[in-house]
């Protein structure tokens, strides 16, 4: 990924929370038939990450274990007007551009159709969602009959990836005036785009 | 990409719209150094799309004209609980999912150092977002200075994707009761993802 170094994102804490806030990643890898994408929901889970996808699903046959892959991760963005600079009605040195923040994990895969593996994959999807959205009352596994889950976990494949290097990006005006910096988050703001908005406000690292 | 019959979206008009409101791209390539990807602005025109990267990006020194790529785009998603579904009450035959909608373009690349087409990627990007934002006052590539655009031309690069197939995916619990779809859509909307909520009210293609 092309990023100037103002625009790459070091700060650790803030890659996690871009991850762990927008998990829906496009897992790419290249197969014979060419560059191809899925889109999986990934957990971070101690230096590595946990997926699944459905056994029907040909990647976890096309993509052998150890096989290189791109899992990207698309958090806030938005459309970036010159107008929204006050410096451009002095300069009128302006043209659109896009904020946004990315995180991009190179990784190798390795597939697993143990039982354990699947179970620990829905177990970690449930305990980081689940209790974010429904808290006391969040759904458990063993809500679900047995010979049901059974029949499910025979349906998918569970895979780990094993991280090789991260690169994020947090592209958010940073080579502007942060009076320019604060117009275009007010405008984001205003648009709805709150966690690009909330990002561009975050003070810089110390 | 996986994607099962139910799941995969064959309205052109629903995909054109997926593109045209979710425009910030995922631009995939398999370069010397691995998978790469950047994320770009990419504006459908005419069968194809066109768009630009900095100069200093290494992408089109390394991707030479005719290379395959995967264009990503990636609209609204959210996270599905079980307990959004009222079916669950009575057979608790459910687990978590993700849904979403995606459409992937499979394209050949070609670079352009031409001005021509280097002043149509950003007037293509003005008259689609601009306007959008900001109608009747919204800024026009002729209010910038005449050497400010020239320089910045100057440093980037236009490109313009031919598409070999395009691939979508609304994956929004069309394998379930229309109850079921309903109480997902609501909590989804009681979250603030109207767009994902508002995707899976859609009524079916007659």
């Amino acid at each position: 990924m092309y990023s100037p170094a103002h625009f790459t994102e070091t700060d650790q804490a803030e890659i996690e929370r871009l991850i762990d806030t927008h998990p829906l990643a496009a897992l790419v890898a290249m197969t014979g038939a060419g560059l191809d994408a899925n889109h999986l929901p990934l957990l971070r889970d101690g230096e590595g990450f946990v997926g699944h996808v459905a056994l029907a699903n040909a990647l976890h046959r096309e993509v052998p274990d150890g096989a290189p892959v791109l899992a990207i991760f698309h958090a806030g963005e938005g459309y970036v007007s010159p107008n929204w600079y006050p410096s451009k009605a002095e300069t009128h040195k302006a043209v659109p551009t896009w904020n946004y923040q990315v995180v991009h994990v190179h990784a190798r895969i390795t597939w697993s159709h143990a039982d354990k593996d699947k179970r620990r994959a829905v177990a970690l999807l449930t305990a980081r969602h689940e209790k974010a959205v429904n808290g006391a009352s969040a759904w458990k596994m063993g809500d679900a009959p047995t010979d049901f889950l059974e029949e499910l976990l025979g349906k998918f494949v569970a895979f780990r990836l094993s991280v090789e290097r991260i690169e994020a990006k947090s592209k958010l005006n940073q080579n502007r005036s942060p009076a320019d910096i604060a117009g275009v988050a007010d405008a984001l703001s205003g648009q709805g785009r709150t966690g690009i908005a909330a990002a561009m406000r975050r003070p810089p690292k110390a």
